[in-house]
């Protein structure tokens, strides 16, 4: 990551620009070495697949460490200039950029039909310090999400719906894993992501109550509808349980409300992400713009 | 299939109880073609995983043409009474139960940690007769929707918030796939699920207006706020495009309303299962009833 410093002039070195065709490649391998989480937390890198998401990234400020393009998809007209302005970009900002063929960028994301770019993108969490507990704002708190994809999924519906950050809580899935990076479809470069134990959020919480703050989570013993909640004044955590245990009792005593979703069907739960946005949505309904003249 | 018809005294015959510990087995080898949706196809079969599920299938009278469950399971005090029970009613209804390996039932699933029971069950669609405008009802209809774990989402999502039944348009994932069964998490047993192209769903349609109901489709150029619909007098169909392309333009052409929900973040849509959880709550939300003394 030397590339990524300033140099002595203040002027950030640029980064290499290599051709590999073989999954046999040393730097193909480690990249490839990145599905694993251990790799990944050990590198602090994760992969981020299609020229979106890599403009995402770049354009939102965080470093690509390797930037890797199909030399087919540079031959395609309607491709090839996108590609070259976000590689001489990144370049600029000392990424090394990788030219491939078809078939690494296949082994590397396990696709039978790859995307043409390919980011290798320095992991960030925002610092806990950041969760300030102003009016108006809207947080949510996942208690030991599993799912990726459910993750993902929150992540896109936060940045879609304006909250402010998701946080973390306990032992959970990896943000930072292939299918919760895509199911996000770029809004983790936009959305502040924060990570922490048990014991911290439950004194986070505290603080929160103590200077007005309301704290929702949704529990199948949940007195109240969750549309009865004021959502308009006070800011507000909204905090979801894992998916199979819902929250754990020392989190469910720290909240403010114990929300229910009212359901009239067979089925007795929704899943995670879905019960997210119906949340979520119900607590920005009053800052939503009405659309339309219909309204 | 033969041991699901009545016999000639008028009473099921039932199924035969086979120990198969070998995962070529070819009657083992035939389950595992049913990951395949040709084969899925061609047989009318399709896989489901877990005690819950099997049960699920056979008390919403599914018809189960072979029950697996695992030697050691059978073994653990937990589960050895309920996979029996199961394995008695299912077979005195025609199933045929092979006892069989973890080694088996792991091939069979492709999971590490296989569940103890997998059923081999009939594949069944509703006939569009069944598809009745009557007032007060919400039907989910989906224009090619592609993802499996989408389709299975939305359609838990029906049965908990009560929604008529699922009409899939065109060319969708699909329904009896794994993965979509499993995010169904049992539902697909209880809910009514359509089959039809996109002809037949505007002449259907086409018969809907003319009758009174509302066909309110989600579109990026909807110009009213989904939450200014009047959902509480006439039959609707909310309508939802495919993940990547949103609607046809024959099929925006044939709504009544066309809807956007208010977004104020970065992101500039909604994954579709969420989309559909948030316009389901919105047209059910004067049935749902309202949950405890904070209402």
């Amino acid at each position: 990551m030397k590339q990524n410093l300033p140099s002595k002039q203040g002027v950030m070195k640029p980064g290499r620009v290599e051709e590999i065709t073989s999954t046999a490649n040393p730097r193909i391998k480690a990249i490839k070495a990145l599905a694993m989480k251990k790799n990944r937390d050990s590198e602090n890198l994760f992969v981020c697949e299609g020229l979106k998401l890599a403009t995402d990234a770049l354009d939102a400020g965080w470093s690509i460490k390797t930037l890797l393009y199909s030399k087919n998809a540079a031959g395609d007209d309607g491709l090839r200039g996108r590609i070259e302005a976000l590689s001489t970009k990144a370049r600029a900002r000392g990424s090394d950029i990788l030219i491939t063929s078809d078939k690494v960028l296949t082994a590397l994301t396990r696709r039978d039909n790859p995307q043409a770019v390919v980011a290798v993108v320095e992991q960030k969490l925002a610092s806990p310090d950041e969760i300030q507990c102003d009016p108006g704002t809207t947080w949510i708190a996942l208690d030991r999400v599993r799912d990726p994809g459910n993750l993902g999924t929150i992540i896109r519906t936060c940045d879609a719906l304006g909250a402010q950050g998701v946080i973390l809580v306990g032992q959970t899935t990896d943000p930072f894993a292939l299918e919760t990076v895509r199911a996000t479809m770029g809004s983790l470069f936009h959305t502040h992501l924060f990570k922490m134990d048990e014991e911290s959020f439950i004194e986070l919480a505290q603080s929160w109550r103590k200077t007005g703050g309301q704290l929702v989570g949704t529990h199948l013993n949940g007195a109240v509808d969750h549309r009865s909640i004021d959502y308009s004044q006070a800011p507000q955590i909204l905090l979801m349980g894992n998916e199979q245990q819902g929250l754990t009792d020392d989190l469910a005593a720290t909240c403010t409300h114990l929300a229910l979703i009212s359901m009239n069907g067979r089925a007795d739960s929704l899943n995670l992400s879905v019960a997210t946005g119906i949340m979520l949505f119900e607590a920005q309904r009053h800052k939503l713009a009405t659309i339309g003249a219909g309204a």
